[in-house]
């Protein structure tokens, strides 16, 4: 377990050193908020939808995040064009899949996206996830108001059609590629009282994935490393307000020590 | 009026209890911010407004809050689409007139509104609510630089046109269904500083809305919690920047207990 | 020097005095927090993007900022429809061409808006400006991650091409109209930590451009006003949650005697 903190500290490293671009086709909400989240992290941001753009936009990307969080079907236009593009020159593709289950337009773009493109990683809630497979779970809007009964079955059943990772976050992170399943429990309750944290830890997924080609330590780095961020907002925060700020202040000084000492993950499957 | 206050911290608990999804069709400056004052007073938020999915949408919404703040004539269309959607099902539809008065478009698309859709409650300032009556006020982008000369007649009358509850906020809130006037004393000239209050605003009069069929209480109920937590929030502020974050966490902290000793409401016409 | 520093001063306090209204046709990350720069520093905000309304709205404003930062060609248009009726009217064109050469899109763009419209002030980071002169420079995304080599020349080439006001920021930020060239020594390292530092650098210009027929003057105004606030910041900041904060405080509080005694400017060239 010491040595997986000790991989997790060497990829945030590794994430600084190379400042990746992460080029994100996102919802409105959050643009602002995962724009500072991938500068915190040590990442550089970009939020670019046209058509006329993408494609070239992608190419110098070290990762592509699609979330179709208010999304337009010529939005989903967009992430396939680019999408096609990061897959022909093997850049990752990070999906959050924000309110599938929701309506039809939000589980029917989202399952598109999974059909056409090469996603490398999926992250969601439970009920998204649930939606997803087809196996449970309810979203009422963007939130998980019934979770999945079985989330390692899910995550697995999920990660096997696709051929991916998935990343189920809740209490308790669940992360399969299919096979091997990890848990994290780092993560605060804070984090549900602000909008967009779902999307925040999609992003340092992303950061994470385009340093490091093993996706589900890629994807298990990201979230220990935001859920770690907001253990220590926490210890500051007196409402949602001031843990936000507390918490773009932990992401941008979070050391490799930090992550070493207070990693909460392990393998649930091997 | 201590009857009032207490009737204003139950349902203030209303919403705790039943979190109910507001649906936003809105502006982009502010769509963060209201997702997350939606999720500080208790409510769901869901920002949705591709006219595919809209009616789906606001199917589960206890609320569906229109504000054309960055409109075009298309999300004024899914407005429309959403609007009857909810008005179908009974789902209390709030507006918030960003900038009528300051454009044509923005004049006449929330007249569109007024006149297609059952609104249950306008909520604007004091030159949007003239220039929809055509009362007077002065709109320069946003903002309300000319009050209009009597906003209790004002108010009454947009009120009575098309029989739902107009608020004007401003230093002295007003609120009236067309017989009864009520004001609210609630609120801090900081909220002044920064953008998007007068949106915030709207949203809490929404999550409001979605628990109380009084729909007079309910738009008072909204000032008078957001009002108070500005004031509480006032406190601690050293500049815009700070105020914005001691607002979220005072909204997230108001207790029932502090709207029955700090409302400031009272029936001016009942 | 000090002659300056007081000129500037006035500067500030005339923004304060006239509360001129900046229409912003500007890019889904920062339209929040332009929206609050803007009224901090004094002025009045909108966002307005529809072709059916930016004519009306641009016809009030004290200037009009155009940042493609999320393009599409469709806001371009809008772009150039608002900036038709600014020339017509002799109202200031502030561009922030994000982005410019990291995409064709991009680069192509911001030289339809610098050839179609008469821009007064055009404000970007050194590769940007340097693609928009060909005279070297590289944007990854948004960022410039490889300097030009003489910003002063490339300031120089590309005011006196399309006879505006170039600010290229950095470290030392270098302003010319073509023939002066004046240097600013404010700011801080950590406004690269926060995403859209210099979008509201580019509104903090307009803010002054409003008020100030002398744009060089007042692009450097701007730009020592909010180096100025960046500096004040930095000293409360714990890392870029609380520096954002600070800084949105401090550009509130920012007084003429501040000014005075910290605009760290000069002239290059006279």
């Amino acid at each position: 377990m010491n040595d997986l903190n000790e991989k997790i500290a060497r990829i945030l490293e590794r994430v600084r050193q190379k400042r990746p671009l992460l080029h994100h086709i996102t919802n409105f909400v959050v643009m602002n908020d995962t724009a500072n989240v991938t500068l915190h992290v040590g990442a550089l941001p970009v939020m670019a939808h046209a058509k006329e753009e993408v494609a070239d936009m992608v190419s110098m990307a070290g990762a592509l995040v699609l979330n179709p969080g208010t999304l337009t079907p010529q939005w989903v236009d967009s992430m396939i064009i680019a999408g096609r593009k990061a897959n022909r020159l093997g850049i990752p593709i990070v999906l959050d899949p924000v309110g599938a289950g929701a309506t039809p337009l939000r589980t029917e773009s989202n399952l598109r996206l999974l059909e056409e493109l090469e996603i490398a990683i999926v992250r969601g809630n439970s009920g998204e996830i649930g939606a997803l497979t087809g196996l449970g779970g309810v979203v009422k809007g963007v939130e998980s108001v019934v979770e999945v009964e079985d989330p390692i079955a899910v995550a697995k059943a999920l990660a096997q059609k696709y051929e991916l990772v998935v990343a189920i976050t809740g209490a308790r992170d669940i992360i399969s590629d299919g096979e091997r399943v990890m848990a994290v429990d780092n993560g605060h309750p804070m984090l549900k009282t602000i909008t967009g944290t779902g999307c925040m830890a999609t992003t340092m997924i992303a950061a994470f994935a385009a340093v490091e080609e093993d996706y589900l330590l890629a994807a298990t780095g990201g979230l220990v490393s935001f859920g770690l961020a907001a253990e220590i907002a926490a210890l500051q925060a007196k409402g949602p307000g001031s843990f936000k700020v507390a918490l773009f202040d932990a992401l941008y000084n979070l050391t490799a020590e930090q992550v070493v000492a207070g990693a909460k993950v392990c393998y649930l499957d091997k």
